[in-house]
């Protein structure tokens, strides 16, 4: 960083101004995040001083290496230029710009302008062919011989239209574009940086289950083998991301009872959370579950119907857990000689040892901690939901999440940080793919449409990519436990179209389950945390048919696999909400109105900003419910819904441009 | 920049995120303004992983050398931290953030808490002493004496009273405060900069006079002298800028005539801005205003009443110019040998030569240019308004801007860059201390209100000082061509009311001069660029008491003194605009009302933000008006107001926030 002034001794003659680009994050400290085969488009203020006409080129690379390669950046208005390029590999890009005055660009508009004044140029076309024998010297072969004799032509005596023709020719233009004196060219002050990750990044839809919930014999501890079967329940509801809460032993002392009471009975599971025991830590699996080999199968079994497995990675340890009898000093020590438990004073958690992220030893410890990601990726998992991120160091998370994508670029890090805003920002910036969200507290119109405009349009969209959920074993909304069905799908549908990543906590969310463990807690009576519960999958009041088709709708339809083009739209009735989605290539469209009320109907016009949906003004349009089924015709920006909670909550439309008139028959004329 | 994750060669134990620093423009490449005596308010967003408290100071220093100072830091809320340090000289002060884990003050927070729930503390009350222990090894004196005795009765066994009030006490917090352990402290990744100007820079009245023009005896051409004869009506309308048109040599070649004709008669005396002639250049004075020592009088003149000469520094010259001859390479030549005049296709200004900024010889050039402002300020001046600064290279004007400051910190330059927004905005962040702005061209209450408040509410006003001016020799706007005399008072008033720097083009400006060379043009019929205008300045129509007493307000009132504090508040009628400005201490705050149209009388009621303007809702204050000297007796945010142009297009009101009541007699109890 310079903050001095320009010292004579640098060049002084780089008259461009390169500034404010966009996307950049934090000056440039974290890369922005795309997936393979999305465009990067760059924007910047770029300007001389006078009145010169500049040319401003977008620069890539990848991984830091090679050759940068040139895209032309175009004049936007009001100093601002815009050009984009491809990212079609996983890893690292950079991208930066340079700029510098263009004097036969200047040369040719002004020449323009002279004639048009009808002026005499015949100066002027001796200064031009100054500037192509300049171009020539840097061209070769037929570029060369052609614009030295150009330039030979405009020295010719006299002025004529063939030496006009000759100056204001296109072609010669595009060439002299070709052989630019860059002497003075300004090259923008920073290389900024790319995340490029595959497209299940961007768009995901998981669904979370308690393996030992999950055995058809009635009490009976779930295992892997029982998952599988449950394979095809999850991949027919659509979902392509199968969250497992921690598969690890675990630890007996202090173990938590039954609705988290703090003496656990003889019988009682216990907490997933609470990882470790003498039959092993974090790269071992919870006997009840199963073998190594059982959960190899599992993912094999998963990924043959498009499903992979997301493992839970939860950096805390009971009392058992072998690294506090391997690592003591991973752990703080109390003056008494105990080990620190977990506290939020006046609250104590003697089942959990916090790691000490201060420990002196804090370089075996990154590299353990690195050796279990490792570890799981070397079984094939590539998928990693972190508990709490937020209460380990940030340097770690960086270096971690680097570590593990150098050797699979495709893993995938979703942060579950329920905290405040920035610290979830900043895990984003340091690496993290995905992130949970507010989403399960944000329940009215403004609520909604001021986080997700923060989310999608503002700098944020460019590191942070929300991951919605209605449900998880942690949270049972309000919304939830006082709306019933109604507002279960309302959730669903709101999540499943707000986010192009989205989950639900089953089979707890399709059937419904809306019951706290007491008033104003969100906590689930009979918590899954803390006991097995098998339930009856068939029930007919289960929303399985409805994420069915709303998981089609999202496969169907490219509009709701992203986040950036969100929008939303005015509607009469502070009940009602709507937004719509295009797809980056305007490929197809989708609009939502939701009801946000359980209990009671709803009707209003909405007031449709009809351009960034791609419809014509004076044309009627198709709208199709692709959940309802249900089809109408509209025309206009303003027009009429009404949503009963009861029959459905909300219209998800599928907008359908062009629809039939006579003018469409062959004999229409 | 690093753009790659934490490297494990680095310390991984520095917990602390320093992000979001503000005020901080682009990413601290340029330096932030302020003037003497005020206060830099720094907030930044500080936060860690966990839960743990921090500590954070600003660190400051001036001119890059010597010992950081500290300032505490404190948190606002959502890990928003403020700090702020007074900038007490001219030059350039830095500033940046450090912040670290607190684990006493952690420890302290815990334990009351621990204490409220009766809880068994004795193994903290140890902990604590740890705590103490490490402290006391970086004290000195006193307070390792103390802290090593706390820590010895904390250890004591048992847990009584005693040791939980040493414990909590605040003494002991303030000096643990004192002796933190900054081993893992985070430093912000950049020193951050403020230029700090003399308070003029901030607060300035400026009048624009020809000097030519101020001779008394009718047709003369006006001297130094005369102008010295003029201070005393410049002086007594309260201004203490003299602003004076480029007072060299004026060259003969293409001289322009009257009205701008492109062949001037034998006795017209062309452009000033056609500088340098055979008598000299950018040094020289032109003969018939005077010599140098008529000039220095003047200086030393004004200053004897509190008025600054400001000189105009157009870096242009005519053909006749001794540059032309002795650095013909400063110039572009043309094929045929000439020099390329001033151009903007297809207009030509073969009066001007334009300097090259691309010669190979721009070394000597930019010192030659340096030496003409190091010549004047020699002479006196230190207030230059620079003339189309956005026609010169960007990177000559740093360095130049730097040089003269570095020996003449108290220098001003005023960018005369009427271009697009981010040229100007760009000038201003290279070092320019004032800059012209839209003013001239907004009129209207949604203009007024959006331009504004860019210039003062967003990071614009970090760097960017406007100099508001409703005309100048090259702008005779609409508004006042239609509006007459109500018009002209009206954009008098805002302009020095919305910009603590302001300046009027005098006398054409008090004396509502309005007639433009031809409709549509905003040149002025017989303008003063190129011919001698003598006026009468005691013409019964004349502002100049209106103007007396703006400039008083401005001067007695402080809130007119800043810009930062500008808040607009809603009136119900759109003709009528309402602000207002407090001064940063809250010892004076204004409100002003004015009707934008000069036609027809407006009544409405403004809607006031009580609390910005620091009034009591329930208690009744005065509001008086400077200019009409009316006194009003309001109370709550709803109030009247009706405005007749013909009387007078504004109030201008202090609030006087205490009015009498019963309870200020000696006698109620």
């Amino acid at each position: 960083m310079s903050i001095n002034p320009l010292s004579i001794s640098q060049e002084g003659r780089r008259r461009v101004v390169i500034e404010s680009v966009h996307p950049e994050v934090d000056c440039g400290r974290f890369p922005v995040k795309r997936t393979a085969g999305e465009k990067v488009t760059v924007e910047a203020d770029v300007f001389g001083d006078g009145h010169d006409a500049l040319a401003c080129v977008l620069l890539y690379r990848k991984d830091g290496a090679g050759d940068w390669i040139e895209m032309p950046m175009r004049l936007l208005a009001n100093d601002r230029w815009r050009g984009e390029f491809e990212v079609a590999e996983l890893g690292c890009y950079q991208y930066t710009i340079e700029a510098w005055v263009d004097h036969f660009q200047t040369w040719r508009r002004d020449l323009m302008k002279r004639l048009a004044a009808d002026q005499d140029v015949s100066v002027d076309l001796l200064i031009g062919a100054r500037w192509m024998e300049e171009a020539a010297s840097r061209a070769r072969g037929a570029d060369e011989i052609g614009l030295r004799e150009g330039s030979r032509q405009l020295r010719e005596p006299g002025e004529d239209l063939d030496k006009r023709e000759l100056a204001l020719n296109s072609d010669l233009a595009d060439i002299m574009r070709q052989y630019p004196d860059r002497r003075f060219a300004v090259r923008y002050g920073k290389e900024l940086s790319v995340t490029v990750d595959r497209p299940k990044a961007r768009y995901s839809t998981w669904y979370e289950m308690f393996p030992r919930s999950s055995a058809a014999a009635a009490g009976a501890h779930g295992t892997f083998c029982d998952c599988e079967r449950r394979l095809d329940y999850v991949a027919g509801m659509g979902f392509d991301v199968l969250y497992l809460p921690p598969i690890h032993p675990i630890g007996r002392t202090f173990r938590k009872g039954r609705n988290n009471v703090p003496t656990a009975g003889p019988d009682d599971v216990g907490s997933p959370w609470a990882i470790g025991s003498e039959e092993g830590g974090h790269k071992a699996i919870h006997p009840a579950l199963g073998t190594m080999e059982d959960f190899e199968r599992l993912v094999a079994a998963a990924a043959g119907r498009g499903i992979e497995i997301a493992l839970d990675i939860a950096f805390q340890v009971t009392p058992d857990h072998p690294w506090v009898r391997e690592h003591p000093e991973w752990f703080r020590k109390r003056p008494d000689g105990s080990i620190q438990y977990a506290e939020n004073p006046p609250k104590k958690y003697q089942d959990i040892y916090p790691i000490d992220f201060e420990t002196p030893d804090w370089k075996a410890l990154w590299e353990e901690l690195r050796s279990v990601f490792l570890f799981w990726a070397g079984k094939g998992v590539r998928i990693f939901r972190v508990d709490n991120p937020h209460t380990k160091a940030f340097p770690f998370w960086e270096w971690v999440i680097g570590e593990v994508r150098r050797k699979h670029p495709g893993a995938i890090f979703l942060a579950e940080a329920f905290t405040r805003p920035k610290v979830m920002y900043r895990l984003a910036k340091l690496g993290f793919t995905q992130s949970y969200t507010y989403f399960a507290w944000r329940n009215t119109k403004p609520e909604i449409t001021q986080y997700f405009t923060e989310l999608t349009q503002s700098t944020v969209r460019e590191f942070f990519r929300p991951n919605l959920w209605p449900n998880t074993p942690d949270i049972l909304p309000e919304y939830l436990q006082f709306g019933g069905r109604p507002a279960f799908i309302a959730r669903l549908i709101l999540a499943a179209t707000l986010g192009a990543s989205y989950g639900i906590y089953g089979p707890a969310f399709e059937l419904c389950d809306n019951a706290p463990r007491e008033p104003g807690s969100e906590e689930y009576l009979h918590s899954e945390k803390y006991e097995i519960r098998q339930r009856n999958l068939d029930d007919p009041w289960s929303l399985k048919d409805i994420v069915t088709r709303i998981n089609r709708a999202r496969r169907e339809n490219a509009a709701l696999q992203y986040d950036h083009t969100l929008r939303f739209h005015d509607v009469d009735n502070e009940m009602l909400i709507c937004y719509s989605k295009i797809a980056p290539d305007g490929s197809s469209a989708v609009l939502v109105v939701a009801n946000l009320d359980f209990n009671h109907t709803h009707s209003g016009w909405v007031n449709l900003h009809l351009d960034s949906l791609g419809v014509d003004h004076a044309q009627p349009f198709q709208v199709h419910d692709l959940l309802g089924e249900g089809r109408f015709l509209w025309q206009g920006s303003r027009n009429f819904v009404e949503l009963d909670p009861k029959v459905s909550p909300a219209h998800v439309f599928r907008i359908r441009r062009k629809t039939k008139t006579e003018r469409d028959f062959d004999y229409y004329l």
